[in-house]
């Protein structure tokens, strides 16, 4: 069943012949078995979002985006990505037969453009976009104009561009609402869409609201530390983290992430890269779940904060997992060392040590 | 909720304390929107198998046979894989802390044993196991007695093999018959046993059973030609299949996959190697679902069945999609021509054809 035929009542009106589904959410939630005890932690869960069709999180929003552009008329779909937002748009554009271009940033490497063009999208790599701040305003501009003239608007994954279909991103806490009553929900943030969804999910839901707190990269530092300060605005950065899809350094949702947070009494939390790919390890080698970075920046976001006594041992807290490993193997990869020996047969007690 | 808590009277007993889960199970049985137009059917399902948390249905054996393993008191885990199986062991044994060792074959891709390996499984490629039937069956022995040694067996997805545990994959039998009736199953076979597993959890789950049908590639014709001859044994066979997961020459389950075929009134369809990757190429452009090839090898063997007026455009179908795309993406990258564009932003109205 669809996000939209579960969550009616909550979402924008979308008619029943205009509903996209692939099947999205009701993902697990998953009780940690090693992660929660390392932390001193007796009640910590994963929301595995990764599970959704396309991998990511991101197929609640087009889920609802592409139901509401269809209603709205829309014959073709434009948008830009940088991965998760892409290969859902593209998945969804395939399904209900609508053409899907997709200008993505000149450095996009090749291999996240795969799952893209599988499903017959139309991509092109833009000069200079994403790397220059002239080039980049420039593509968004001439997108918007675009789009217009096709009677359409881009599909972009942000509250600034798509809030109707973002409140899709909400159908998480709405779900976890109905399991649980969690006292700390820790998202990852690059533009923060996805908090400020999740976080207005639950002031939503009826239940007691969680602290939702933002873990962003200290090298994509938009929202957390003028959270922290006490301010009410975000602002743009020079990012240079290497966790894909949070290489944000644009204000988005920002201000509105930072009220968001303010309102669930949520805090945020800065991680270094590294802490990334260490806590990406371990829920690979200790919990069996496969994420890509950006996926385990809650759960290094989680460490800081246990470390700073806002999270207490015997609460109940949700890590949110975001995108899956395969969107990045080679950060699989890299936590291999060497190749696989070749054995003979009857060298298998050996190996096995009898 | 484990597919054990879901399914406890069907299963066979494992006590609370030793319930293995990834959030396995309740995959989307989702509605074709283009592919039953294609073949002129009114109501075609997909059961979304690729989104166990591995990305197969070999989740659903696991569970219960680590479950099982874990209630005998096994430390430790040995077993043998093509792929899925070994990736979903290796997560599973990683997050019940148990050390994981694979034998694999010896052509065994580097791409296959990632997943496998970022779990921290020990994986040992056996020089000429699957090539030489020898060396084959001394690896299989010498595997058997070093695991009894240990006080437990090999893990390999096969009644033959794992009885017990394969009754996880008829879950997927009972999820369906809870949602609806079909008149038709569509399965891949390989070794057959995801077939015999599903054919007696349809006809145990006490509703009206559809016939449960299986389709081989031609190059691995262990079981189709047998059943349709009216024969009671499959046969090995010589097997030049390249759709990775259905390369078993081996009988295995086969004898009782005739069996259990002809209990439920069902046949067996050939396909070539092509018209699996002909339908995963459609399922990617048409529906937005990316499987492995074998993974719509159900389709094209549906395809066989409406030519031969097996299935009737009104009655209800399902076909079992049972591995991701991201399994093999070599096979997806096949489907794409050529790089993807550069342009200038200020380009963006002519691709658009404005």
């Amino acid at each position: 069943m669809s996000i939209l035929a579960r969550f009616a009542s909550r979402l924008p009106p979308v008619r029943e012949e205009f509903h996209c589904t692939l099947g999205e959410g009701e993902t697990p939630l998953l009780e940690s078995r090693a992660v929660g005890k390392q932390l001193g932690l007796n009640k910590l869960f994963f929301k595995c979002e990764h599970q959704n069709p396309t991998g990511s999180y991101k197929d609640r929003f087009i889920a609802l985006e592409l139901s509401l552009l269809r209603q709205s008329g829309a014959n073709i779909v434009v948008g830009t990505s940088s991965g998760n937002t892409g290969s859902s748009l593209s998945a969804f554009a395939a399904r209900y037969g609508i053409p899907c271009h997709l200008f993505v940033c000149e450095r996009t490497p090749a291999g996240k453009l795969l799952q893209m063009r599988a499903h017959g999208a139309h991509v092109y790599r833009v000069k200079d976009f994403c790397v220059t701040p002239e080039a980049t305003a420039e593509t968004m501009r001439t997108l918007d104009v675009s789009a217009k003239k096709f009677g359409t608007k881009p599909v972009i994954s942000a509250f600034a561009f798509s809030p109707e279909g973002m409140k899709g991103v909400g159908t998480m806490a709405y779900e976890i609402a109905r399991q649980m009553k969690p006292s700390h929900v820790f998202l990852p943030g690059g533009g923060c869409g996805l908090h400020v969804a999740v976080a207005r999910g639950f002031l939503d839901s009826g239940t007691p609201c969680p602290r939702v707190h933002i873990v962003q990269p200290s090298l994509n530092d938009t929202v957390v530390t003028p959270l922290r300060e006490g301010k009410d605005r975000a602002r743009s950065v020079n990012s240079t983290t290497r966790i894909s899809g949070l290489a944000v350094q644009q204000v988005y949702d920002g201000h509105d992430a930072i009220a968001a947070a303010r309102a669930t009494k949520g805090t945020g939390f800065l991680i270094e890269d590294e802490e990334a790919w260490h806590w990406q390890r371990e829920l690979m080698s200790k919990e069996g779940i496969w994420v890509e970075p950006a996926g385990a920046v809650s759960v290094a976001g989680l460490k800081h904060a246990v470390d700073e006594g806002v999270v207490k041992p015997h609460e109940t807290v949700v890590c949110m997992l975001t995108g899956h490993g395969f969107k990045d193997p080679a950060s699989a990869a890299m936590a291999i060392k060497g190749e696989e020996p070749m054995i003979d047969g009857s060298d298998i007690p050996k190996v096995l040590g009898l």
